[in-house]
């Protein structure tokens, strides 16, 4: 998917809502562990009931790992279950991979041949050719962690350059404009940090960011669209946690649905707002 | 296993090697693809050649994700094959995991529950809550990247910090002392910087550095033993393609096994040499 046909489908459905299937094993309605493949089938009914409000859906592989070899299995049916039923839906592989040139393409293959992921997210630490492999797929893209949304991202992120006085998120923002475009790289940027978000749109006006932290995290979309909107919209807002457990009975779907088409209806707002739709 | 066990296996062994196993189902010899798991028949060929050389294997994960479901089913059955018949062997996850506190505690379900691994390597860029939840395990280990060994180190890791003028890796050594100890947390420093290693001793003279990069990626052993060998040994000398592709043909095991013995002589001399054996 290009970034105009990201744009497209945010403007029909009103929304640039992500839902993160941060699906665990631990945590779904125990009416589900009866079923051969409990978090397919959980991820079913929350696909199944949001799918309308939201353009992009964002599993995070931890979830499925921590599950084995039938952790894997359910990856693999959601994404092909996605890529049936709803083929305009952007896919992100929330993976935070990043490896040594070499073993980068093979996470590039994991995740865009092996899997029909539209992105994955990728750690920025190594640097360039760790990049750089998961940039050689046509409409393919990485999305760069740059500024997240956890406590952790005050550890290093913020750290000052002694020559530039850049800090490390921005100087990642800067050098990795020399490895794609924002036509194949978004960045990540964490709705608990808001307020960064205006500094960060000097330095990348036009890429998609990611932005993680609104819902159980605390960010608010309000914020977010202020400091980070630009004229193609250019955010995806994830929302994990408030909408897959919005519910842990057996109605868990409809109150994912109705937390899906909530948030939808505040997007829809701000995109009128500022003139979008 | 705690660092007393491993020192006493590095002395047994006269060996400080570890085995990346890199397995890329493109580049295992074609004889192996008649075999019902290629992955896991070349890994077990390669692990009985040389597991008397070795105190650690290292199977990272991206050449098994990129092989899919097919390839996490040969990443349990070759860590299973270890475990039952090497279990003084130290197993390592290279998996350059991270991500926030709740989702870093599915990572290391992933890795310490569902597979039975000792350690992981871990990115250092998302801070304290991406890689506390790794350290909660008895006697397992965290493996945190600072120095890495590839090419785009130099774009981050090199920065300096405008108060201390410490460089990014040195900051990741230093911080991270307050978040695991000696007994739960290696790091990773590439051979490919050996002339960095004296000055890396001086921040963290008692813990393990796992080192990447002797071999195909042209790092010298007798430089990474001169500056970073301490009393207790201290350090994991990883080598893969080196070992695991000595040949292409049917004799693949054998000549790995001659390629670890000839590293693990090396490894010998140099133990002698610093009077550790």
């Amino acid at each position: 998917m290009n970034k105009a046909q990201l744009f497209e489908n945010i403007k029909k459905k009103g929304s640039f809502l992500c839902v993160g299937l941060d699906s665990d094993i631990k945590k779904i309605p125990v009416h589900l562990l009866d079923t051969s493949d409990p978090v397919f089938s959980f991820n079913k009914g929350i696909i199944d009931a949001t799918a309308e409000y939201t353009v992009a859906y964002k599993p995070n592989l931890a979830f499925y790992e921590s599950n084995g070899l039938q952790g894997w299995s359910s990856l693999e049916k959601t994404v092909h279950y996605i890529r049936e039923k709803h083929p305009d839906i952007f896919l992100i592989a929330d993976a935070k991979r990043g490896d040594i040139g070499n073993t980068s393409s093979m996470y590039a293959r994991a995740f865009f041949e092996n899997l029909d992921f539209d992105s994955v997210t990728v750690a920025p630490y190594m640097g360039e050719d760790s990049v750089k492999p998961f940039l050689g797929y046509p409409e393919k893209w990485v999305i760069l962690l740059a500024l997240t949304s956890n406590k952790g991202a005050f550890d290093f992120q913020f750290m000052q350059d002694k020559v530039s006085g850049e800090k490390l998120f921005e100087k990642v923002l800067k050098q990795s404009q020399n490895w794609g475009t924002d036509e194949n790289m978004m960045y990540v940027v964490g709705a608990t940090k808001a307020e960064e978000l205006s500094g960060i749109r000097k330095i990348v006006p036009n890429h998609v960011l990611l932005v993680p932290g609104v819902g159980a995290q605390g960010g608010s979309l309000q914020e977010v669209a202020r400091y980070g909107m630009n004229s193609q919209c250019g955010l995806l807002v994830n929302s994990s946690r408030a909408i897959i457990y919005a519910s842990s009975e057996t109605d868990f779907a409809e109150k994912a649905g109705l937390a899906a088409q909530e948030t939808r209806d505040e997007m829809t707002a701000l995109l009128h707002d500022y003139k979008l739709i």
